[in-house]
């Protein structure tokens, strides 16, 4: 799956190229950094995004510079990163972090489909909050003509990975300095309700997490 | 502050273009997402940094790419995103996230004056775990010749900012919809002490904490 431009050269024993490790990522994720040329610079902008079987949908206002760049037809370069703990190592020089990352580069192209937009809309929503589709009230079509969804195949990808805990010198073994990872997880607070809003909160919101489902 | 480049377009009402706001978001986020152009492709590479005064910086192994192809002087653009919280409106289209975002251009530099290089790196570790520069064995000179430092001035930057719940369309305020914020945070695990550590773990590991002091 990964060409030239995705085959991670550094520390290459970090590097993953199966779909379920990518997809578990791609998952979990609740927000990409997509890299865009525009007059010959760089850009990088965050966004959310949904995945529909082998396609990564991204949306937008057809106003955002983000989203008009990209219906141009122009490469990009699409990140996702989970950072799982920090590791901390005896010497400052192996300090390093646990993450998984994947990298998606490619052409996105313009869904005109409503219907292709409408399942890609539903994607959004419910990648975010898996439950949340059936609830809210769904897009009509002025709002689905209103967005801009871009479809970017799962093709030229990569991901890297690191696990476990600091990888110290021989000679600082024995140093008197705590050494070993500090876990990090995204976690929910207590929901917020609206103004005026007396439904209870759904399970979806309540029970929210995200990653590790144990 | 922001030139053309940075000046934010859509939703204008979300920019920030103070250095408080700015450094705040850079002092609290872990890792930068840096978009670079090689071969007229976009990339985008998550790495950590850290921040002196005005200037961000980066760093790695002079066998990356991502450094290797900096210190060539291209632009590059590092963008730094915390998100705060989802907000789920009672239209699947009013969907938001809460978040903050730093988006800075520029062309990095290398450093080559070893006290700028040690100054950057105790920065690194102090951004991810503040106590830690004091208690780490400190980089030699080895170490520090090893570790390609680049420096890119805080000043073509910009920041967004998206607070509050849901803005959901008249019509929609009846529904049966349970609407709101959930709120996310990034919190520590229990660490997890490497093998041979008999050192108490510090109250900058076992008290971590990141984003709002309260």
């Amino acid at each position: 799956m990964p060409t030239e431009h995705t085959t991670v050269r550094r520390l290459p024993a970090r590097a993953r190229y199966d779909r379920a490790t990518l997809d578990a990522i791609l998952d979990e994720g609740l927000v990409c950094h997509v890299g865009f040329v525009t007059g010959g610079r760089p850009f990088v902008i965050p966004t959310t995004y949904g995945r529909v079987g082998d396609d990564l949908y991204l949306h937008g206002s057809p106003a955002s510079r983000l989203l008009r760049t990209l219906s141009d037809g122009v490469d990009v370069c699409v990140t996702v990163t989970l950072l799982d703990g920090i590791v901390l190592a005896r010497s400052a020089f192996h300090h390093s972090m646990n993450y998984r990352s994947a990298v998606l580069v490619g052409r996105a192209t313009v869904v005109d489909d409503l219907e292709e937009k409408r399942a890609a809309l539903d994607a959004f929503v419910e990648h975010v909050v898996p439950g949340r589709a059936a609830d809210a009230r769904p897009p009509n079509e002025k709002e689905l003509r209103a967005t801009l969804v871009l479809r970017l195949p799962i093709a030229d990808a990569s991901a890297k990975v690191r696990t476990g805990g600091p990888i110290d010198d021989d000679e600082d073994m024995a140093l008197a300095v705590w050494a070993g990872e500090l876990p990090l997880r995204t976690t929910p607070g207590p929901p917020v309700a609206d103004a005026g809003v007396d439904v209870r909160v759904p399970a979806y919101v309540s029970g929210y997490r995200r990653g590790a489902k144990a």
